[in-house]
């Protein structure tokens, strides 16, 4: 049965700062249920600069334990997280549901899962240890000049300032891909909640103080604010002990919070992950061969969870001229789609907006979206153009969040790789063909692989699966950093620095690096790559 | 024999844009000689705006080719740079002589031995091919979501500008360490070239344009540009082609350029060495056992080519109460140094200012100045203060930037705590002292290994050693980047990002990602890695 008690997490609506329930000084705010627009019962109370400032310290206080902790030791908090959060899930999903009308299966328990999922595999990660890329070159006397005995890591930054998304309230939220690997590199963190989804935000804000203090750390290792506007985040990317952020949002949002943090004394790294179109490409025997299909698949995926997804497809470029069996698929598909609510009133009002901005390219539309005034609801659109008067508005390769995508009906393969040129960089670049198709266009990938994080062929973007090679980055304006990603393994590295210890005795090094390998594990020695014993 | 012809490369004064000669449109300067303050005889022309986009163009041009280059070929190309670049050593040599007046042995030599061998390093890792860090993880169609197939590499970002460094004509310079780890990615180079030795400039420059040619690269694969003041730097920094840059430097200048950079539309990485103070902290043990051997390595280090090094020890926290011995030797050290020609007019008088403005802490000075009319002379200083006067003047941590440290008095080890504590980020951090003094003060350690980016026990931190372990960074503003070194193999990293390919043919990804691993380099493969079959 579930450990996680339903009277102990009832909601509050206060920040938690280092443990402790915060009194909350500012503006209240409530959560919207999206089907009806209402607010929810719960009042939540935004923090006060003076709450940042608290939290920050306190994340200052406890960095170092936490960076000299061991892996096994942190290892053992993201575990506990992951189990609670498991224990909790049937209220989680509820609280989550109320809150964002995402379907609470499989969506919201799939989320869940993909959430302590990700715990875990950073828990394994540093449990295991070699993360740490060890570097050791050992002295070496008879070289002109004498080489001394040099040896480097990877060490946590500090205090991390992690930004909820409003489209998966839990893998990019409070104990999502940025906490999680946070806190696995040794970094406390601080999460702005996003007003879409408090009340969630503080039943996963609450598990994870709970296990902070089971664990035996400093409380300071994790704190929640709540904030109605944009004040406790700005504070919090401006103050100067939080080394690091992450974010997932707008690109007016990240952007902001770039510029915060780059016009800082100490400018500080942002991460943040701003969205995309995720351009497609169909080359023509594949649109041939298989264009229903094809447009099935592609409706599929830009209409998933109303298409509020990082990775839906956006824009779809293919040589249309012979292929009535695509585009009718793909019109009457959208036709006959049922109307969708979307997360949030300002999200349904954009959409709303942007469909406006281009009714005249609407070629189909799906039921009629219910009155807003009972809710958020929207209904999808496709937009259809030609390749030219989409090179003569660089508006329609901006990203539409909600379920819409736009068909740009091309002459032929060079219009293609004019349009691959032109574009920005995005998460992902899909390219659709047979083999014959790929062959001839490798060119069109070499393009592509200059615009975005990932490539996949002959499948749709959205799906992101959580493992060693997956890359959800890409370069600006999909991301902040297109050096980076944010799920995966490797989203580790983007909150940590590596340090060089040179001539340093045994007893006195990180055990990573001493002679003996206590922990294990795979390291660099004089230029030789000596896999972990146990890999 | 020297395959390097002197008539072939006389100087010309002129940029170089994909290997043609610039007219040059800009107001012109000349290279001067530090010893008599004298300007050399080639005059040099600042390159234009126009100039700037001609070389950027150039390199857009050229990146694919590059990017899509073998590592053996680029190899190649950074192998010919090196072997051009000793059989020219004697005449680059005589002329860094000329414009910087280090000592052409062993310095200038070495500094020439040290910049081939970081060519050669970079090649060897790219030849070798395993530094893009292959991730594979095989498509698995029965787990719940099937996973697809996903793996993902390294690859180069796209052009970059580097800005040689007054104090390393060569290692930092032209064919410098940033020149050597962006191309070995496959990133075209724009290098301004420092005024301080624009005829050494010139000369590298145009081995490694001749090495460009003879490659069969793009000629756009390398630019140099030169310029009298901060317009050709700061209009290649906002470039839109511009993708990363690379800085060794003032703190002014490159925050000037992180501010540039970060206001772009789309903002880009500056990867800036900026200077450090790099503190040096004595334990009791040490300073009673060995106090006059410490001051005579220290003095030695401080003084080191004028003082002019990123790593030089300018301040040193030390017990002082009975060390008389120490503070003693440090003094009489310094009064016995003959006087020292800086590198350049800029650097003797802010050097001078800095030696006037804290002139009632200086204790000790070397042989007096000539007259700075008659040269770039200064005289070696070291100052004296009470660890509470340290803590109440904050420009007392401030780098100078020359021959001069300052010396710390600290009442015992909680006041050089407190000091470590009140340190921003450096380069390096020292610490001297018996095994007894280090396992007592384990706190030390830790602290500074969040402010610096190499810790040195029991040593000094002048001399850089090129290898894997190596960093060369350390938290802002030692630099701009503390996640990055700018010395050692995995400086290389600073100019990639990564991309994913999903479910790809195997006839279209790139050799490093296919099953068959034709480059026999070492892959993460379903979680475990494999070493590359030869090393």
């Amino acid at each position: 049965m579930s450990t996680f008690s339903m009277e102990k997490h009832q909601l509050t609506g206060r920040s938690l700062i280092a443990g402790e329930t915060a009194a909350g000084h500012g503006e209240t705010f409530f959560g919207f249920n999206p089907v009806d627009g209402r607010a929810l019962e719960q009042e939540f109370f935004s923090a006060s600069i003076e709450d940042v400032d608290c939290a920050v310290n306190a994340a200052l206080e406890a960095f170092a334990a936490l960076a000299e902790s061991t892996g096994k030791e942190r290892s053992a908090l993201l575990r506990s997280i992951a189990a609670a959060i498991e224990a909790a899930a049937p209220q989680l999903a509820e609280q989550a549901h109320l809150e964002t009308a995402l379907p609470r299966t499989p969506r919201l328990a799939g989320e869940i899962a993909r959430t302590t999922g990700q715990l875990r595999l950073f828990a394994a990660m540093v449990e295991e240890g070699s993360w740490v890329q060890a570097h050791i070159d050992t002295a070496d006397a008879n070289r002109t000049p004498p080489r001394p005995d040099l040896r480097s890591m990877l060490r946590p930054l500090g205090p991390v300032a992690v930004f909820g998304a409003s489209n998966f309230p839990f893998a990019f939220s409070v104990a999502g891909g940025d906490t999680a690997s946070a806190l696995a590199a040794g970094n406390p963190v601080i999460v702005k909640a996003h007003p879409a989804h408090p009340g969630t935000s503080e039943l996963v804000g609450r598990i994870v103080s709970d296990a902070v203090k089971a664990s035996g750390f400093p409380a300071g290792v994790f704190s929640l604010l709540f904030d109605r506007g944009h004040q406790v985040g700005a504070a919090l990317v401006q103050h100067p002990g939080v080394r690091a952020v992450g974010f997932t949002g707008s690109l007016r949002g990240g952007r902001a919070l770039m510029d915060l943090a780059a016009q800082r004394h100490e400018p500080i790294p942002v991460y943040a992950e701003m969205g995309s179109t995720n351009p497609v490409f169909i080359l023509p025997g594949a649109l041939q061969q298989r264009g229903e299909d094809l447009a099935a698949s592609l409706h599929g995926s830009f209409t998933l969870a109303g298409g509020q997804q990082c990775t839906k497809p956006g824009v779809i470029f293919a040589p249309t001229a012979s292929a009535d069996g695509f585009v009718d698929k793909l019109r009457t598909a959208t036709r006959g789609d049922a109307a969708f609510s979307l997360l949030t009133a300002g999200i349904a009002h954009a959409y709303k907006r942007a469909i406006a901005g281009r009714s005249e390219l609407l070629t189909a539309e799906g039921a009629p979206a219910q009155d807003s005034a009972d809710g958020h609801w929207a209904s999808p659109g496709l937009f259809e153009t030609t390749s030219d008067h989409f090179f003569a508005n660089a508006d329609l390769g901006e990203e539409v969040f909600g379920p819409a995508t736009l068909l740009v009906h091309c002459s032929g393969i060079e219009e293609m790789l004019r349009a691959a040129h032109s574009l920005e960089g995005h998460l992902t670049a899909t390219v659709i063909g047979t083999d014959d198709d790929l062959m001839q266009n490798k060119q069109l990938l070499r393009v592509l692989e200059t615009k975005a994080g990932r490539l996949i062929c002959n499948g749709v973007p959205t799906g992101v699966d959580v493992c060693d090679a997956m890359i959800h980055g890409g370069p600006y304006p999909a991301t902040s950093d297109g050096r980076s990603t944010s799920v995966g393994n490797q989203a580790i590295y983007r909150f940590t620095r590596p340090v060089a210890y040179q001539n340093w005795p045994q007893a006195v090094l990180p055990p990573e690096l001493q002679d003996v390998n206590p922990l294990g594990i795979t390291r660099l020695w004089n230029g030789k790559l000596i896999p972990a014993p146990t890999s």
